[in-house]
């Protein structure tokens, strides 16, 4: 059993998006004049080029105005709010799923992760990630003292349409007593979308190993180029050892409300409602309120906002093409793009941390999302077009005067 | 250690508070007509009835409007805001805080009381707490493994003007390794404030035998009859072994917003930033905006507000005293009475169930604030005057039928 320090040391945050401003200045090996230019945060999106839901605010203000039956719900969220939402989950996954039981409402969708993981892994239990994957998923398994089983997400060469997870390495570790497979589908930060044969399979595994699956599925909202998308809830899977995560946040530009959702099998969400009630209760009251504006945007919202990031994805990928030695894959889903350099001069970290004094431009180092990522960012490209592409233009400067 | 199962079997939600709508009905010893009146939830206080800090909504709208700079702030908070609050908490309290290291903004009260949990406590630790006290405080204990050592609060029986902490007892579990020492102050249940004499004790054992206190002053500011009021951290204690928590809540109606603060060591604040980036990633960032408005009311407001809870305070008190058998001791701060009731035909929990079908009046069982509490109901007064004594009386009426 790991001590609390040394629990502790593995929760790194620095490096974490967002968190730039907390690093502690270091001497940088400086190379040339300073680009200016509009700062351009890509570690999260920006939700004032791309705005929240239209009347978000109203919805709000009615909740709040509700007074008390607003404010206090039960601990995993009103009873009416849930009832709607139920709804909408099952016109978008096609799942029956009972407000009561299935569903919980949490402080956004790292809330619903964090009480699905505590929900579900205990000191030495062994725990299947993908890398690269979400920076938290890392975390929790460390926090929750888990056993770390990863497997490698190949984005870069494997069949078209495939997300690229190895199947054998992923049954292997199954075999080998994992308990749990956590995995986000897009996937963050590649943007690759699981094909139907992955799901499939992966469901099959489950099945076959007893494996219990948490996907996060945030970002299957925003899917370009009309892909097909399939729920894991959708497949052969024992519907009390799977719980799927979603949210109004990335693509709806609600994530100052902190909302997420997780449903599925009542045993675990019972157990995360038990968990929010000594983690933080409840996702805040009147927030909650909000939800009744999620999938029920007006007519034509989500495919126009669906369709300016694509055009946005289109330009920066072509201009990462352009550069010898990067290797990108187009986004399938979500607003990430995680580019792979060329060789450089400088430490990731380093040429991180230049990017932002020295280009005005904040990116997440790849190693947030895997230990081998030593030479990827990740860009949230929810931006100003125009923004981002000086931005992006900045970056690669930057990348030919650290080249090797 | 325990398995997952056996921590989650600790971790009951069905009697906490608010949550009494998810009860199974049962068969319940009926006994009489149905008491009519309009339904009086003391479980929680009543946010229509003391409405919150004037203009919190407007605050709000304000930081909606920001945009980005306020929807995604650093895991602790808005810098503008902890350094704002920063300067206020020191006004309160007398102690310098430094915004930056010695500060944390979290999703309630709750969610600072699980971070800094979650940040000191690992399988097998001994915890140190009181017996009554806040109903997450045992639950934590468990969910993070640890091992519980309760102290006895004699409230009903001690010396004028002393809380009743037994502190020979707290000395020997002090001697017996206790790492941690977690109370509230005021207290919750029981609304009694801890002499100097005991805080400095408190203090004193603390610094003697290495323990790190974890301070629960949630209602700190809702102190009442002019009662002096001692912060734990002005004591000699070891500036890098307390924690305190507060928050803009209770006292101001502001639950609705899910806002905390803890203050106080660099090295667990530090602690509680890595856990928060895995657990919520931070408060609601717009919600984080209200705190401008926290220990900023209109002239006035706060005192007022002191006044029309102790006005109720009386009228409840009074009644209750004038029952055969009933034990109550006077609120000295925060909202809560826990009379102690005469013995009943029907079990603790089974009365408060018929309180809640037969007289529309909901409370929490004493048990939650300890298992040896099987006599006691906790009371949350912060309601409509007239409505809160309207309620008391069927409460009265149902002890009469049900006293043996």
């Amino acid at each position: 059993m790991k001590t609390i320090e040394e629990k502790f040391l593995k929760l790194g945050v620095e490096n974490a998006p967002g968190q730039e401003g907390t690093q502690k200045e270091v001497k940088l090996n400086l190379k040339g004049e300073k680009l200016e230019g509009k700062l351009v945060d890509f570690s999260h999106g920006d939700v004032d080029a791309h705005k929240p839901i239209p009347n978000s605010l109203n919805t709000f203000i009615e909740g709040y105005n509700k007074g008390g039956v607003q404010a206090y719900t039960e601990y995993k969220g009103a009873n009416f709010i849930r009832e709607d939402l139920a709804k909408k989950l099952k016109n978008f996954t096609g799942i029956e799923i009972d407000p009561n039981k299935n569903l919980i409402i949490t402080p956004g969708t790292q809330g619903a992760l964090f009480l699905a993981m505590g929900s579900l892994v205990n000191s030495g239990d062994k725990v299947c990630i993908v890398e690269p994957d979400y920076f938290a998923n890392r975390k929790l398994v460390e926090f929750f003292d888990g056993e770390l089983v990863p497997v490698r997400l190949d984005y870069l060469n494997t069949k078209e349409n495939f997300a690229g997870l190895d199947l054998k390495k992923l049954e292997n570790a199954f075999k080998q007593g994992v308990k749990l497979f956590l995995f986000s589908n897009p996937n963050n930060p590649t943007g690759v979308i699981y094909s139907d044969e992955e799901i499939s399979k992966i469901a099959e595994l489950a099945k076959k190993y007893d494996v219990t699956l948490l996907v996060d599925e945030l970002y299957s909202r925003q899917i370009f180029d009309n892909r097909s998308y399939r729920h894991m809830i959708n497949e052969n899977v024992d519907r009390e050892k799977i719980i799927t995560i979603i949210g109004p946040s990335k693509t709806e530009s609600l994530s100052g409300f902190r909302l997420g959702v997780a449903f599925g099998s009542e045993k675990i969400i019972t157990r995360m409602e038990k968990l929010q009630a000594i983690v933080s209760l409840r996702a805040s009251g009147y927030n909650q309120a909000v939800i009744k504006d999620w999938f029920n945007e007006p007519d034509g919202w989500m495919q126009e906002r669906i369709l300016n990031h694509q055009e946005i994805r289109d330009e920066l990928v072509k201009k990462f093409r352009a550069v010898k030695g990067v290797e990108i894959r187009v986004t399938e889903g979500g607003s990430y793009i995680f580019p792979k350099l060329p060789k450089l001069e400088v430490s990731l970290n380093e040429f991180v941390k230049i990017l932002r004094v020295h280009a005005n431009v904040i990116v997440t180092p790849g190693t947030e999302f895997g230990p081998e990522f030593i030479d990827s960012i990740r860009l949230n490209f929810s931006q100003d077009k125009n923004l981002a592409m000086e931005a992006v233009d900045r970056i690669i400067e930057m990348i030919e005067r650290y080249r090797v």
